[in-house]
């Protein structure tokens, strides 16, 4: 469970990992860290950093789900300022900006001279006006993106990009190594991480409603989800090796259809369609999919290869 | 590149390789076979056949696709009627049950006594409908997917699900083993076949439909996609250990949205929908599967697990 590149991703990118750390800063003191919001992935972070010995405050806008990091060492704050006035730097990792600059509004001048970095998932742009919004404060902004479940932080799976000011990575690198896994600096546009991160949301959640509206469909025809799920992993395992063939060919723009063209995956999704609506299934995501089909179709170039569908995607539909 | 299952499949399945082939009935004489339709799939597999040793007939719609083939050693024939005369074991691959049913149909008289398999892609009621007019007409019957793209055919990559009498599976067996890889059997239901196949196509062709489009995203903020592509990567490395627990859980009806919930999704998704409309892009898939999301939430079902969306999706949108 990692999403870690097979590959070395882009120049003017460096990685941690806890073993560089501490090879290159042998036996730091733990810095202190704040974690502010503690829902699932605020929780799993702080517990990383309690479980590496970083003096750890937390403070979350509904009380009680501190409890549990208290007990294991975590200082529970009252307020975010009292929160971010407690260390240097401060990790915010909550449901989205919106609530992330409402908690940075209330903790006031505290995070004057603070590094806040916000592990927050939202779009670039947004990342973008954080960092204004803060250094216009006189904060160090890094904005960050966890690429992988919970269960995966403080283990080697978990998987982190960062982007801002280069220094300002380098100088917490050892404290982010806390967390596991792997991180990946991505450069100084504060957009970046998040760039990164909506495009494989993106992916991740249109594969996973996929899945679910599969085991839907397989349901309505008596196929367990259970005698489903070994052919869907199976499935999974055919896009690997083809993923790098099709992201070069969607740089360049070219589209080969010789294996399998528009044409005829529009036929195959026709056939789902049919199949689901014979069950009286929602088939809102599968037409959606359909229809971009058809536009590549329409504009006369149903027999190009599925790369063809990026371009038409970059594309507002009519 | 394999879609087989890592673990075994349900009950009354059998499974047969090259291999068991070989070992079960040592050097048999490569059958007769007839190959109709010669679209890239179509070549895979009569090429397949003629590597094999079997004595391949040939036919296609459009002609000059058999060229290739017929320079390997198969014989084109001029007329569907010619092909299915010539071999006992007529296999059908082209690009829905209309074309074969119309192909089959002009095949007239030809047809009785022969055993038509047929691994065009359909829904499972044509599959079934497939069956019923054919063995009508005095035909044995097989239904047939393939679940892996054409270059695995004939490799140890290539995954067929087949369904009907099992008998009739047993007798032909050797033959479909020289197409390679791993063949399934999944019962008498002549649609069973073809219920896998869809639900399948569905995960398979939703999850490829949202990795063009982070292509697309990725792009739009200067992210390459061969920069992307390793990530992408990492991303599918997420699902398939959580697979059989979600699989469990929508077969069960238990939907635990304790480690990530839908309203945590559909926030989300909502920021790839906002990074997306930003950049003037097509988000018809995306609304789609946002507004599946809030159909979970508008039923009070927000903080369950993504597992509750395969319940939702098995009804009617309103
Ligand atoms: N869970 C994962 O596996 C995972 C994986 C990768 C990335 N992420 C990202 O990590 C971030 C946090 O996710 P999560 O799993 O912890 O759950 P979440 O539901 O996305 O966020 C819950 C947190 O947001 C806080 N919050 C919500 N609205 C707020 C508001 N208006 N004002 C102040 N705080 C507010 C909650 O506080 P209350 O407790 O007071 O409601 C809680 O601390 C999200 O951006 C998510 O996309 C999560
Ligand atoms: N390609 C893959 O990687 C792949 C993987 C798994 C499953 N499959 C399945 O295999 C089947 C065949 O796929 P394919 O890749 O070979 O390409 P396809 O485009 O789905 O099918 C092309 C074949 O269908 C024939 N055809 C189309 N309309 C016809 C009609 N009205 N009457 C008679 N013949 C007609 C074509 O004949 P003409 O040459 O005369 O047009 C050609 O032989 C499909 O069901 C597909 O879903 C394909």
């Amino acid at each position: 469970m990692s999403a870690s590149p097979e590959t070395p991703a882009a120049d003017a990118v460096t990685t941690a990992t806890a073993t560089d750390a501490a090879a290159s800063n042998p036996t730091p003191a733990p810095a202190p860290v704040t974690v502010l919001g503690l829902g699932p992935m605020g929780r799993a972070l702080a517990s990383a950093f309690v479980a590496a010995g970083h003096p750890t405050t937390v403070w979350n806008r509904t009380e009680g789900k501190a409890d549990e990091l208290v007990a294991q060492g975590a200082t529970a704050a009252s307020t975010p300022a009292e929160a971010v006035a407690a260390s240097e730097l401060v990790v915010i990792c909550v449901i989205d900006y919106a609530a992330s600059g409402s908690i940075l509004e209330a903790a006031g001048d505290a995070i004057k001279g603070r590094t806040l970095v916000n592990l927050t998932a939202d779009s670039p742009d947004r990342a973008r006006a954080a960092a204004t919004w803060a250094t216009e404060r006189g904060a160090d902004y890094l904005d960050g993106t966890i690429l992988t479940p919970t269960v995966t932080i403080g283990t080697p799976d978990a998987v982190f990009l960062f982007s801002g000011p280069e220094a300002l990575y380098e100088t917490h690198r050892a404290t982010f190594a806390s967390l596991g896994g792997t991180a990946t600096y991505q450069g100084a546009d504060y957009g970046r991480a998040a760039a990164y991160d909506v495009a494989l949301l993106d992916f991740f959640w249109t594969s996973v409603s996929g899945l679910m509206h599969a085991f839907a469909l397989g349901k309505k025809e008596n196929v367990a989800a259970r005698d489903l799920a070994p052919f869907a992993r199976g499935i999974l395992d055919i896009l690997p090796p083809i993923m790098d063939l099709l992201a070069g060919n969607v740089d360049d723009g070219v589209y080969p259809g010789d294996d399998s063209h528009i044409i005829s995956v529009a036929a195959g999704i026709d056939h789902v369609i049919h199949a689901a609506d014979d069950r009286g299934m929602d088939t809102g995501v599968l037409r959606a999919a359909r229809a971009v089909a058809q536009r590549a179709i329409d504009e006369g170039n149903g027999t190009d290869g599925i790369e063809r569908l990026a371009e038409v995607l970059g594309r507002p539909a009519a």
